[in-house]
Protein backbone atom coordinates (compact mmCIF):
# COMPACT_ATOMS: atom_id res chain seq x y z
CA UNK A 1 0.00 0.00 0.00
CA UNK A 2 3.23 2.60 -0.33
CA UNK A 3 1.94 4.91 -3.01
CA UNK A 4 -1.68 4.72 -2.22
CA UNK A 5 -2.91 7.02 -4.34
CA UNK A 6 -6.43 8.16 -3.43
CA UNK A 7 -7.17 10.06 -6.66
CA UNK A 8 -6.85 6.68 -8.68
CA UNK A 9 -8.30 4.65 -6.46
CA UNK A 10 -11.90 6.55 -6.20
CA UNK A 11 -11.79 6.89 -9.92
CA UNK A 12 -11.60 3.36 -10.39
CA UNK A 13 -13.82 1.93 -7.86
CA UNK A 14 -16.74 4.78 -8.62
CA UNK A 15 -16.06 3.15 -12.70
CA UNK A 16 -17.13 -0.05 -11.43
CA UNK A 17 -19.68 0.96 -9.21
CA UNK A 18 -21.10 2.89 -11.88
CA UNK A 19 -20.75 0.15 -14.30
CA UNK A 20 -22.52 -2.30 -11.65
CA UNK A 21 -25.45 0.10 -11.67
CA UNK A 22 -25.93 0.57 -15.33
CA UNK A 23 -27.09 -3.42 -15.37
CA UNK A 24 -28.70 -3.37 -11.62
CA UNK A 25 -31.92 -2.66 -12.63
CA UNK A 26 -34.22 -4.20 -15.13
CA UNK A 27 -34.51 -2.65 -18.71
CA UNK A 28 -37.56 -0.32 -18.52
CA UNK A 29 -40.84 -2.32 -20.09
CA UNK A 30 -44.20 -2.86 -20.06
CA UNK A 31 -47.06 -0.64 -18.26
CA UNK A 32 -44.64 0.71 -15.63
CA UNK A 33 -41.87 1.18 -17.54
CA UNK A 34 -41.61 5.07 -16.31
CA UNK A 35 -41.01 3.92 -12.95
CA UNK A 36 -38.10 2.26 -13.92
CA UNK A 37 -36.67 4.37 -16.28
CA UNK A 38 -37.11 7.37 -13.59
CA UNK A 39 -34.83 5.10 -11.34
CA UNK A 40 -32.93 4.78 -14.03
CA UNK A 41 -32.55 8.46 -14.63
CA UNK A 42 -31.68 9.17 -11.16
CA UNK A 43 -29.31 6.04 -10.34
CA UNK A 44 -26.90 7.06 -13.01
CA UNK A 45 -27.31 10.95 -12.76
CA UNK A 46 -23.73 10.57 -11.22
CA UNK A 47 -22.62 11.51 -7.68
CA UNK A 48 -19.42 10.49 -5.96
CA UNK A 49 -20.41 6.85 -4.85
CA UNK A 50 -18.77 7.72 -1.36
CA UNK A 51 -21.23 4.68 0.50
CA UNK A 52 -20.86 2.04 -2.09
CA UNK A 53 -16.75 2.73 -1.75
CA UNK A 54 -16.49 2.70 2.23
CA UNK A 55 -18.85 -0.50 1.92
CA UNK A 56 -15.90 -2.10 -0.27
CA UNK A 57 -13.22 -0.62 1.44
CA UNK A 58 -14.52 -1.75 4.94
CA UNK A 59 -15.00 -5.08 3.48
CA UNK A 60 -11.84 -5.33 2.24
CA UNK A 61 -9.79 -3.76 5.47
CA UNK A 62 -11.35 -6.42 7.23
CA UNK A 63 -9.53 -8.97 4.86
CA UNK A 64 -12.95 -9.85 3.30
CA UNK A 65 -12.77 -10.10 -0.84
CA UNK A 66 -15.77 -8.01 -2.33
CA UNK A 67 -15.97 -10.05 -5.41
CA UNK A 68 -19.66 -10.77 -4.23
CA UNK A 69 -20.55 -7.66 -2.33
CA UNK A 70 -21.98 -5.51 -4.91
CA UNK A 71 -25.02 -5.92 -4.65
CA UNK A 72 -25.14 -4.74 -0.94
CA UNK A 73 -22.64 -1.51 -2.62
CA UNK A 74 -25.53 -1.03 -4.93
CA UNK A 75 -28.33 -1.19 -2.39
CA UNK A 76 -26.57 1.49 -0.62
CA UNK A 77 -26.80 3.90 -3.76
CA UNK A 78 -30.03 2.75 -4.24
CA UNK A 79 -31.28 4.06 -0.76
CA UNK A 80 -29.01 6.95 -0.79
CA UNK A 81 -30.52 7.94 -4.68
CA UNK A 82 -34.43 7.59 -3.36
CA UNK A 83 -33.50 9.77 -0.51
CA UNK A 84 -32.10 12.66 -3.24
CA UNK A 85 -35.28 11.99 -5.31
CA UNK A 86 -37.58 12.32 -2.31
CA UNK A 87 -35.62 15.53 -0.71
CA UNK A 88 -35.66 17.29 -3.95
CA UNK A 89 -39.71 16.94 -4.17
CA UNK A 90 -41.28 20.07 -4.21
CA UNK A 91 -43.00 19.28 -0.78
CA UNK A 92 -39.67 18.82 0.98
CA UNK A 93 -36.78 21.36 -0.83
CA UNK A 94 -38.06 21.59 -3.93
CA UNK A 95 -34.91 21.37 -5.69
CA UNK A 96 -35.07 21.75 -9.86
CA UNK A 97 -31.37 20.67 -10.02
CA UNK A 98 -29.13 17.89 -8.88
CA UNK A 99 -25.75 17.62 -9.86
CA UNK A 100 -26.44 19.83 -12.61
CA UNK A 101 -29.29 18.05 -13.85
CA UNK A 102 -33.32 18.64 -13.67
CA UNK A 103 -34.89 16.21 -10.55
CA UNK A 104 -36.63 13.51 -10.68
CA UNK A 105 -40.03 14.97 -10.49
CA UNK A 106 -39.08 17.69 -13.32
CA UNK A 107 -38.40 15.11 -15.94
CA UNK A 108 -40.82 12.47 -15.25
CA UNK A 109 -43.22 14.36 -12.87
CA UNK A 110 -43.84 14.01 -9.33
CA UNK A 111 -46.24 11.11 -9.23
CA UNK A 112 -43.49 9.14 -10.43
CA UNK A 113 -40.72 10.92 -9.03
CA UNK A 114 -42.40 9.87 -5.45
CA UNK A 115 -42.95 6.37 -6.79
CA UNK A 116 -39.07 5.99 -8.19
CA UNK A 117 -38.18 6.82 -4.76
CA UNK A 118 -40.26 3.91 -3.16
CA UNK A 119 -39.00 1.88 -5.93
CA UNK A 120 -35.55 2.03 -5.30
CA UNK A 121 -35.42 2.10 -1.28
CA UNK A 122 -37.78 -1.17 -2.11
CA UNK A 123 -35.03 -2.50 -4.51
CA UNK A 124 -32.80 -2.30 -1.92
CA UNK A 125 -33.80 -5.02 -0.01
CA UNK A 126 -34.15 -7.06 -3.10
CA UNK A 127 -30.82 -7.14 -3.75
CA UNK A 128 -29.57 -7.57 -0.33
CA UNK A 129 -31.75 -10.81 0.33
CA UNK A 130 -31.78 -11.78 -3.18
CA UNK A 131 -31.37 -15.86 -3.30
CA UNK A 132 -28.04 -15.30 -5.11
CA UNK A 133 -26.42 -13.38 -2.29
CA UNK A 134 -26.90 -16.74 0.05
CA UNK A 135 -24.43 -18.57 -2.51
CA UNK A 136 -21.58 -16.59 -1.19
CA UNK A 137 -22.53 -14.82 1.75
CA UNK A 138 -23.68 -16.23 5.32
CA UNK A 139 -27.69 -15.78 5.42
CA UNK A 140 -27.64 -15.05 9.53
CA UNK A 141 -24.63 -11.87 8.65
CA UNK A 142 -27.22 -11.29 5.34
CA UNK A 143 -30.23 -10.64 7.66
CA UNK A 144 -27.77 -9.07 10.17
CA UNK A 145 -26.94 -6.23 7.53
CA UNK A 146 -30.41 -6.19 6.39
CA UNK A 147 -31.44 -4.93 10.04
CA UNK A 148 -28.28 -2.47 10.36
CA UNK A 149 -29.09 -1.23 6.50
CA UNK A 150 -32.93 -0.48 7.43
CA UNK A 151 -32.10 0.93 11.36
CA UNK A 152 -29.98 3.26 9.25
CA UNK A 153 -32.42 4.70 6.90
CA UNK A 154 -35.39 4.80 8.76
CA UNK A 155 -37.35 7.03 11.89
CA UNK A 156 -33.56 5.91 14.06
CA UNK A 157 -31.51 6.90 11.06
CA UNK A 158 -32.16 8.90 7.69
CA UNK A 159 -35.63 9.43 7.90
CA UNK A 160 -35.49 10.87 11.24
CA UNK A 161 -32.67 13.46 10.34
CA UNK A 162 -34.66 14.33 7.57
CA UNK A 163 -37.64 15.11 9.27
CA UNK A 164 -35.76 17.29 12.27
CA UNK A 165 -34.06 18.71 9.55
CA UNK A 166 -37.66 19.95 7.80
CA UNK A 167 -39.35 20.82 11.38
CA UNK A 168 -36.41 22.95 12.63
CA UNK A 169 -35.48 24.86 9.25
CA UNK A 170 -35.99 28.64 9.86
CA UNK A 171 -36.26 27.78 13.72
CA UNK A 172 -33.01 28.50 16.36
CA UNK A 173 -31.25 25.00 16.77
CA UNK A 174 -29.48 24.25 19.32
CA UNK A 175 -26.25 22.14 19.38
CA UNK A 176 -27.79 19.19 20.62
CA UNK A 177 -30.10 19.37 17.55
CA UNK A 178 -28.04 19.60 15.37
CA UNK A 179 -25.58 17.00 15.98
CA UNK A 180 -29.31 14.84 16.23
CA UNK A 181 -30.11 16.37 12.40
CA UNK A 182 -26.64 15.82 11.23
CA UNK A 183 -25.82 12.50 12.59
CA UNK A 184 -28.85 11.19 10.94
CA UNK A 185 -29.49 12.97 7.79
CA UNK A 186 -26.37 11.38 6.42
CA UNK A 187 -24.25 10.44 9.16
CA UNK A 188 -25.94 6.86 9.93
CA UNK A 189 -26.28 5.53 6.23
CA UNK A 190 -22.10 6.72 5.90
CA UNK A 191 -21.69 4.88 9.22
CA UNK A 192 -23.81 1.48 7.90
CA UNK A 193 -22.05 1.56 5.01
CA UNK A 194 -18.71 0.87 7.07
CA UNK A 195 -20.40 -1.27 9.55
CA UNK A 196 -22.45 -3.18 6.60
CA UNK A 197 -19.04 -3.64 4.89
CA UNK A 198 -17.16 -5.15 7.96
CA UNK A 199 -19.81 -7.50 8.51
CA UNK A 200 -19.59 -8.79 5.11
CA UNK A 201 -16.44 -9.15 4.55
CA UNK A 202 -16.79 -11.05 8.20
CA UNK A 203 -14.72 -8.79 10.58
CA UNK A 204 -14.33 -10.08 14.05
CA UNK A 205 -16.59 -8.25 16.64
CA UNK A 206 -13.75 -5.91 17.84
CA UNK A 207 -13.19 -4.92 13.85
CA UNK A 208 -16.56 -4.29 12.89
CA UNK A 209 -16.97 -2.14 16.34
CA UNK A 210 -13.93 -0.29 15.85
CA UNK A 211 -15.34 0.65 11.70
CA UNK A 212 -18.27 1.55 12.91
CA UNK A 213 -16.78 4.11 15.10
CA UNK A 214 -14.63 4.81 12.41
CA UNK A 215 -17.70 5.65 10.04
CA UNK A 216 -19.78 7.11 12.73
CA UNK A 217 -16.94 10.09 13.00
CA UNK A 218 -16.33 10.06 8.77
CA UNK A 219 -20.08 10.05 8.28
CA UNK A 220 -20.26 13.54 10.98
CA UNK A 221 -17.33 15.02 9.30
CA UNK A 222 -18.97 14.43 6.03
CA UNK A 223 -21.94 16.69 6.84
CA UNK A 224 -19.81 19.36 8.49
CA UNK A 225 -17.90 19.72 5.55
CA UNK A 226 -20.46 19.51 3.54
CA UNK A 227 -22.25 22.39 5.69
CA UNK A 228 -18.71 25.19 5.45
CA UNK A 229 -18.68 23.84 1.33
CA UNK A 230 -22.38 25.80 1.06
CA UNK A 231 -20.32 28.65 2.96
CA UNK A 232 -17.08 28.66 1.30
CA UNK A 233 -17.59 26.14 -1.62
CA UNK A 234 -17.02 26.55 -5.34
CA UNK A 235 -20.28 26.44 -7.19
CA UNK A 236 -18.67 25.19 -10.54
CA UNK A 237 -17.30 22.33 -8.11
CA UNK A 238 -19.55 21.18 -5.94
CA UNK A 239 -21.65 21.26 -9.17
CA UNK A 240 -24.87 23.08 -6.77
CA UNK A 241 -25.54 26.53 -5.49
CA UNK A 242 -23.88 27.60 -2.37
CA UNK A 243 -25.34 29.71 0.29
CA UNK A 244 -28.60 27.07 -0.16
CA UNK A 245 -28.43 27.05 3.87
CA UNK A 246 -28.37 30.36 4.45
CA UNK A 247 -31.20 30.68 2.45
CA UNK A 248 -33.37 28.19 3.28
CA UNK A 249 -32.34 29.09 7.34
CA UNK A 250 -31.10 25.87 7.79
CA UNK A 251 -29.47 24.38 11.04
CA UNK A 252 -25.57 24.03 10.30
CA UNK A 253 -22.12 23.76 11.78
CA UNK A 254 -20.55 27.05 10.43
CA UNK A 255 -24.32 28.99 11.22
CA UNK A 256 -24.24 27.57 14.94
CA UNK A 257 -20.29 27.95 15.77
CA UNK A 258 -19.07 29.87 12.92
CA UNK A 259 -16.60 28.95 10.03
CA UNK A 260 -13.50 28.53 12.44
CA UNK A 261 -14.62 26.33 15.11
CA UNK A 262 -16.69 24.15 12.01
CA UNK A 263 -13.28 23.66 10.43
CA UNK A 264 -11.48 22.25 13.94
CA UNK A 265 -14.75 20.27 14.35
CA UNK A 266 -14.03 18.57 11.44
CA UNK A 267 -10.74 17.95 12.18
CA UNK A 268 -11.45 16.32 15.17
CA UNK A 269 -13.61 14.15 13.80
CA UNK A 270 -11.14 13.21 11.53
CA UNK A 271 -8.53 12.31 13.94
CA UNK A 272 -11.48 10.36 15.80
CA UNK A 273 -11.63 8.45 12.79
CA UNK A 274 -8.26 7.91 11.59
CA UNK A 275 -7.86 6.70 15.60
CA UNK A 276 -10.70 3.88 15.25
CA UNK A 277 -7.90 2.46 12.33
CA UNK A 278 -5.53 1.91 14.49
CA UNK A 279 -5.28 -1.86 14.94
CA UNK A 280 -5.50 -1.92 11.21
CA UNK A 281 -2.94 -2.46 8.95
CA UNK A 282 -2.17 -1.38 5.62
CA UNK A 283 -5.13 -2.98 4.26
CA UNK A 284 -7.21 -0.53 5.77
CA UNK A 285 -5.19 2.72 3.57
CA UNK A 286 -8.28 3.79 1.88
CA UNK A 287 -10.48 4.05 4.87
CA UNK A 288 -7.57 6.34 6.29
CA UNK A 289 -6.60 8.11 3.25
CA UNK A 290 -10.71 8.76 2.50
CA UNK A 291 -11.15 9.91 6.16
CA UNK A 292 -8.36 12.69 5.30
CA UNK A 293 -9.96 13.35 1.88
CA UNK A 294 -12.95 13.99 3.08
CA UNK A 295 -12.08 17.05 5.45
CA UNK A 296 -9.76 18.83 2.65
CA UNK A 297 -12.06 17.83 -0.38
CA UNK A 298 -13.32 21.23 -2.38
CA UNK A 299 -16.38 19.61 -3.84
CA UNK B 1 -63.47 -26.71 12.67
CA UNK B 2 -66.94 -27.39 12.74
CA UNK B 3 -69.16 -24.56 13.42
CA UNK B 4 -66.34 -22.30 12.06
CA UNK B 5 -67.06 -18.82 12.57
CA UNK B 6 -65.75 -16.14 10.14
CA UNK B 7 -67.15 -13.16 11.74
CA UNK B 8 -65.93 -14.16 15.23
CA UNK B 9 -62.10 -15.15 13.44
CA UNK B 10 -61.87 -12.19 11.63
CA UNK B 11 -62.90 -10.00 14.68
CA UNK B 12 -60.69 -12.12 17.31
CA UNK B 13 -57.22 -11.61 14.65
CA UNK B 14 -58.23 -7.84 13.84
CA UNK B 15 -58.14 -7.05 17.66
CA UNK B 16 -54.53 -9.29 18.35
CA UNK B 17 -53.17 -6.83 15.35
CA UNK B 18 -54.40 -3.86 16.00
CA UNK B 19 -52.89 -4.50 19.66
CA UNK B 20 -49.91 -5.82 18.10
CA UNK B 21 -49.39 -2.64 15.56
CA UNK B 22 -50.04 -0.46 18.86
CA UNK B 23 -46.95 -1.45 20.48
CA UNK B 24 -44.83 -2.11 17.23
CA UNK B 25 -43.55 1.85 16.79
CA UNK B 26 -41.49 4.00 19.38
CA UNK B 27 -43.38 7.08 21.48
CA UNK B 28 -42.66 9.94 19.42
CA UNK B 29 -40.15 11.72 20.69
CA UNK B 30 -37.12 14.18 20.35
CA UNK B 31 -36.76 16.05 17.10
CA UNK B 32 -38.19 13.91 14.59
CA UNK B 33 -41.21 13.34 16.66
CA UNK B 34 -43.10 14.52 13.53
CA UNK B 35 -42.85 11.45 11.30
CA UNK B 36 -43.35 8.95 14.31
CA UNK B 37 -46.55 10.63 15.32
CA UNK B 38 -47.97 10.36 11.75
CA UNK B 39 -46.75 6.61 11.39
CA UNK B 40 -48.80 5.24 14.95
CA UNK B 41 -51.94 8.08 13.11
CA UNK B 42 -51.92 6.03 9.86
CA UNK B 43 -51.34 2.64 10.90
CA UNK B 44 -53.72 3.35 13.89
CA UNK B 45 -56.07 4.76 11.35
CA UNK B 46 -57.66 0.91 11.31
CA UNK B 47 -58.86 -1.19 8.24
CA UNK B 48 -59.60 -4.78 7.79
CA UNK B 49 -55.91 -6.03 8.40
CA UNK B 50 -56.32 -8.54 5.77
CA UNK B 51 -52.76 -9.02 5.04
CA UNK B 52 -51.88 -9.88 8.29
CA UNK B 53 -54.57 -11.98 9.12
CA UNK B 54 -54.03 -13.91 5.70
CA UNK B 55 -50.09 -14.36 6.78
CA UNK B 56 -51.20 -15.57 10.43
CA UNK B 57 -53.59 -18.08 8.75
CA UNK B 58 -51.21 -19.23 5.90
CA UNK B 59 -49.05 -20.48 8.75
CA UNK B 60 -51.33 -22.13 10.19
CA UNK B 61 -52.44 -24.18 7.50
CA UNK B 62 -49.07 -25.66 6.95
CA UNK B 63 -49.24 -26.31 10.84
CA UNK B 64 -47.04 -23.57 11.42
CA UNK B 65 -47.60 -21.65 15.32
CA UNK B 66 -48.42 -17.70 14.92
CA UNK B 67 -46.54 -16.80 17.95
CA UNK B 68 -43.42 -15.89 16.06
CA UNK B 69 -44.53 -14.16 13.12
CA UNK B 70 -46.79 -11.35 14.41
CA UNK B 71 -43.80 -9.14 13.83
CA UNK B 72 -44.10 -10.70 10.22
CA UNK B 73 -47.71 -9.66 10.10
CA UNK B 74 -47.26 -5.83 11.36
CA UNK B 75 -44.57 -5.33 8.75
CA UNK B 76 -47.44 -6.05 6.03
CA UNK B 77 -49.58 -3.76 7.52
CA UNK B 78 -46.81 -1.40 7.93
CA UNK B 79 -46.19 -1.51 3.93
CA UNK B 80 -49.79 -1.61 3.41
CA UNK B 81 -49.87 2.03 5.25
CA UNK B 82 -47.20 3.27 3.82
CA UNK B 83 -48.76 2.46 0.26
CA UNK B 84 -51.62 4.31 1.16
CA UNK B 85 -50.56 7.52 2.34
CA UNK B 86 -48.23 7.64 -0.50
CA UNK B 87 -51.08 7.23 -2.78
CA UNK B 88 -53.19 9.67 -1.14
CA UNK B 89 -50.64 12.54 -1.88
CA UNK B 90 -52.16 15.49 -3.65
CA UNK B 91 -49.97 14.57 -6.59
CA UNK B 92 -51.29 10.98 -6.87
CA UNK B 93 -54.84 10.07 -6.01
CA UNK B 94 -54.93 13.99 -3.95
CA UNK B 95 -57.63 11.84 -1.64
CA UNK B 96 -58.69 14.09 1.72
CA UNK B 97 -60.19 11.53 3.82
CA UNK B 98 -59.16 7.65 4.33
CA UNK B 99 -61.32 5.57 6.29
CA UNK B 100 -63.45 8.67 7.35
CA UNK B 101 -60.51 10.24 8.76
CA UNK B 102 -58.25 12.96 7.36
CA UNK B 103 -55.47 11.87 5.44
CA UNK B 104 -51.73 11.64 6.54
CA UNK B 105 -50.55 14.32 4.95
CA UNK B 106 -53.82 16.69 6.01
CA UNK B 107 -52.69 16.25 9.18
CA UNK B 108 -48.62 16.62 9.06
CA UNK B 109 -48.38 18.33 5.61
CA UNK B 110 -47.07 16.70 3.07
CA UNK B 111 -42.88 16.81 3.71
CA UNK B 112 -44.03 14.76 6.49
CA UNK B 113 -46.88 12.59 4.78
CA UNK B 114 -43.67 11.59 2.29
CA UNK B 115 -41.34 10.97 4.75
CA UNK B 116 -43.95 8.60 6.88
CA UNK B 117 -44.46 6.35 4.27
CA UNK B 118 -40.59 6.18 3.88
CA UNK B 119 -40.36 5.30 7.68
CA UNK B 120 -42.98 2.85 7.12
CA UNK B 121 -41.75 0.85 4.51
CA UNK B 122 -38.27 1.10 5.73
CA UNK B 123 -39.69 0.28 9.40
CA UNK B 124 -41.33 -2.98 7.63
CA UNK B 125 -37.75 -4.64 6.58
CA UNK B 126 -36.52 -3.40 10.40
CA UNK B 127 -39.31 -5.70 11.80
CA UNK B 128 -38.87 -8.85 9.25
CA UNK B 129 -34.39 -8.70 10.08
CA UNK B 130 -34.93 -8.35 13.99
CA UNK B 131 -32.16 -9.83 15.88
CA UNK B 132 -34.78 -11.19 17.71
CA UNK B 133 -36.70 -12.71 15.14
CA UNK B 134 -33.47 -15.14 14.47
CA UNK B 135 -34.13 -16.83 17.56
CA UNK B 136 -37.31 -18.46 16.54
CA UNK B 137 -37.07 -18.61 12.98
CA UNK B 138 -34.62 -19.88 10.35
CA UNK B 139 -32.41 -17.08 9.39
CA UNK B 140 -31.97 -18.32 5.58
CA UNK B 141 -35.80 -18.54 5.43
CA UNK B 142 -36.33 -15.30 7.31
CA UNK B 143 -34.09 -14.05 4.13
CA UNK B 144 -36.20 -15.66 1.34
CA UNK B 145 -39.21 -13.83 3.26
CA UNK B 146 -37.57 -10.67 2.92
CA UNK B 147 -36.88 -11.16 -0.91
CA UNK B 148 -40.36 -12.23 -1.82
CA UNK B 149 -41.79 -9.07 0.76
CA UNK B 150 -39.82 -6.47 -1.39
CA UNK B 151 -39.96 -8.42 -4.24
CA UNK B 152 -44.21 -7.83 -4.01
CA UNK B 153 -43.85 -4.32 -2.53
CA UNK B 154 -41.23 -2.98 -5.58
CA UNK B 155 -41.78 -2.26 -9.28
CA UNK B 156 -42.26 -5.80 -9.94
CA UNK B 157 -45.12 -5.59 -7.41
CA UNK B 158 -47.02 -2.52 -5.81
CA UNK B 159 -44.93 0.09 -6.80
CA UNK B 160 -45.05 -1.32 -10.64
CA UNK B 161 -48.88 -1.26 -10.25
CA UNK B 162 -49.21 2.13 -9.10
CA UNK B 163 -46.88 3.53 -11.77
CA UNK B 164 -49.12 2.01 -14.42
CA UNK B 165 -52.47 3.11 -12.53
CA UNK B 166 -51.17 6.14 -12.93
CA UNK B 167 -49.75 6.28 -15.83
CA UNK B 168 -53.17 4.92 -17.72
CA UNK B 169 -55.62 6.93 -15.77
CA UNK B 170 -57.90 8.75 -18.27
CA UNK B 171 -56.43 6.87 -20.95
CA UNK B 172 -58.12 3.50 -23.07
CA UNK B 173 -56.96 0.55 -21.15
CA UNK B 174 -57.24 -3.39 -22.53
CA UNK B 175 -57.57 -6.94 -20.82
CA UNK B 176 -54.07 -6.93 -20.65
CA UNK B 177 -53.24 -3.97 -18.99
CA UNK B 178 -55.94 -4.09 -16.59
CA UNK B 179 -54.51 -7.01 -15.22
CA UNK B 180 -51.09 -5.91 -14.82
CA UNK B 181 -52.11 -3.34 -12.90
CA UNK B 182 -54.72 -5.14 -10.49
CA UNK B 183 -52.21 -8.20 -10.12
CA UNK B 184 -49.87 -6.35 -9.02
CA UNK B 185 -51.21 -2.76 -7.49
CA UNK B 186 -53.36 -4.92 -4.89
CA UNK B 187 -52.56 -8.77 -5.70
CA UNK B 188 -49.04 -8.94 -5.23
CA UNK B 189 -49.02 -7.81 -1.77
CA UNK B 190 -52.50 -10.37 -0.94
CA UNK B 191 -50.00 -13.37 -2.39
CA UNK B 192 -46.71 -12.30 -0.79
CA UNK B 193 -49.16 -12.02 2.78
CA UNK B 194 -49.99 -15.65 1.99
CA UNK B 195 -47.14 -17.17 0.94
CA UNK B 196 -44.57 -15.56 3.38
CA UNK B 197 -46.89 -17.21 5.70
CA UNK B 198 -47.08 -20.02 4.20
CA UNK B 199 -42.43 -20.24 4.09
CA UNK B 200 -42.58 -18.75 8.23
CA UNK B 201 -44.65 -21.98 9.38
CA UNK B 202 -42.15 -24.39 7.46
CA UNK B 203 -44.61 -24.90 4.73
CA UNK B 204 -43.71 -27.89 2.06
CA UNK B 205 -42.26 -26.37 -1.66
CA UNK B 206 -45.62 -28.00 -2.77
CA UNK B 207 -47.80 -26.30 0.36
CA UNK B 208 -45.96 -22.67 -0.25
CA UNK B 209 -46.67 -23.43 -4.23
CA UNK B 210 -50.06 -24.19 -3.67
CA UNK B 211 -51.07 -21.02 -1.44
CA UNK B 212 -48.82 -19.03 -3.70
CA UNK B 213 -51.67 -20.19 -6.19
CA UNK B 214 -54.52 -19.20 -3.22
CA UNK B 215 -53.34 -15.88 -2.78
CA UNK B 216 -52.67 -15.03 -6.83
CA UNK B 217 -56.34 -15.56 -7.15
CA UNK B 218 -57.40 -14.26 -4.33
CA UNK B 219 -55.68 -10.95 -4.53
CA UNK B 220 -57.23 -10.95 -8.13
CA UNK B 221 -60.44 -11.29 -6.27
CA UNK B 222 -59.84 -8.90 -3.87
CA UNK B 223 -59.38 -6.34 -6.64
CA UNK B 224 -62.51 -6.99 -8.61
CA UNK B 225 -64.26 -6.96 -5.79
CA UNK B 226 -63.22 -3.44 -4.89
CA UNK B 227 -64.04 -2.40 -8.43
CA UNK B 228 -67.46 -3.68 -7.79
CA UNK B 229 -68.22 -1.90 -4.52
CA UNK B 230 -66.98 1.43 -5.98
CA UNK B 231 -69.84 0.92 -8.76
CA UNK B 232 -72.45 -0.55 -6.34
CA UNK B 233 -70.72 0.05 -3.41
CA UNK B 234 -72.54 1.45 0.01
CA UNK B 235 -70.63 4.64 0.55
CA UNK B 236 -71.89 4.70 4.44
CA UNK B 237 -70.56 0.49 4.57
CA UNK B 238 -67.31 0.97 2.33
CA UNK B 239 -66.07 3.89 4.07
CA UNK B 240 -65.38 5.69 0.98
CA UNK B 241 -67.47 7.56 -1.62
CA UNK B 242 -68.51 5.24 -4.38
CA UNK B 243 -68.28 6.19 -8.13
CA UNK B 244 -64.22 7.69 -7.98
CA UNK B 245 -62.78 5.32 -10.45
CA UNK B 246 -65.50 6.18 -12.81
CA UNK B 247 -64.81 10.10 -11.85
CA UNK B 248 -61.00 9.55 -12.18
CA UNK B 249 -61.64 7.15 -15.28
CA UNK B 250 -59.48 4.84 -13.57
CA UNK B 251 -59.13 0.95 -15.62
CA UNK B 252 -61.38 -1.37 -13.61
CA UNK B 253 -62.99 -4.30 -14.61
CA UNK B 254 -66.71 -3.44 -14.64
CA UNK B 255 -65.99 -0.25 -16.59
CA UNK B 256 -64.20 -2.95 -19.02
CA UNK B 257 -66.24 -5.82 -19.23
CA UNK B 258 -69.70 -4.69 -17.21
CA UNK B 259 -71.00 -5.65 -14.17
CA UNK B 260 -72.31 -8.98 -14.00
CA UNK B 261 -68.97 -10.31 -16.56
CA UNK B 262 -66.96 -8.85 -13.21
CA UNK B 263 -68.92 -10.68 -10.86
CA UNK B 264 -68.51 -13.59 -12.85
CA UNK B 265 -64.64 -13.32 -12.51
CA UNK B 266 -64.77 -12.80 -8.82
CA UNK B 267 -66.60 -16.38 -8.54
CA UNK B 268 -64.05 -17.71 -11.09
CA UNK B 269 -61.15 -16.47 -8.94
CA UNK B 270 -63.04 -17.52 -5.27
CA UNK B 271 -63.26 -21.17 -7.29
CA UNK B 272 -59.56 -21.10 -8.14
CA UNK B 273 -58.52 -20.19 -5.08
CA UNK B 274 -60.49 -23.06 -2.97
CA UNK B 275 -59.38 -25.50 -5.82
CA UNK B 276 -55.52 -24.53 -4.50
CA UNK B 277 -56.46 -25.81 -1.15
CA UNK B 278 -57.86 -29.30 -2.23
CA UNK B 279 -54.66 -31.06 -0.49
CA UNK B 280 -55.04 -29.01 2.78
CA UNK B 281 -57.03 -30.12 5.61
CA UNK B 282 -59.74 -28.27 7.73
CA UNK B 283 -56.54 -26.18 9.17
CA UNK B 284 -56.74 -24.41 5.89
CA UNK B 285 -60.44 -23.55 6.98
CA UNK B 286 -60.33 -19.82 7.74
CA UNK B 287 -58.05 -19.46 4.50
CA UNK B 288 -61.27 -21.26 2.33
CA UNK B 289 -64.09 -18.95 4.63
CA UNK B 290 -61.55 -15.87 3.78
CA UNK B 291 -61.82 -17.05 0.11
CA UNK B 292 -65.70 -16.57 0.57
CA UNK B 293 -65.91 -13.86 2.03
CA UNK B 294 -63.45 -11.61 -0.16
CA UNK B 295 -66.12 -12.17 -3.10
CA UNK B 296 -69.26 -11.78 -1.30
CA UNK B 297 -68.59 -8.91 1.11
CA UNK B 298 -70.26 -5.60 0.59
CA UNK B 299 -67.53 -3.58 2.21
Amino acid sequence: MENFDLHDYLKARKAMIDQALEHVLPLPEGPSDKVVEAMRYSLAAGGKRVRPILLMAACEAVGGSTSSVMPAACALECVHTYSLIHDDLPAMDNDDLRRGKPTCHKVFGEAVAILAGDGLLTFAFELLAHPDMKNALDPSTLLDVVYVFADAAGINGMVGGQTADIIFEGKTTDAQTLSFIHSKKTGALIRASVEMGAMLGNGRQEQVKNLKKYGTALGLAFQVVDDILDVVGDEQKIGKPVGSDEKNQKATYPALFGLEQARKKAVQLKDEALAALADFGPEAEPLRAIAAYVVERDR
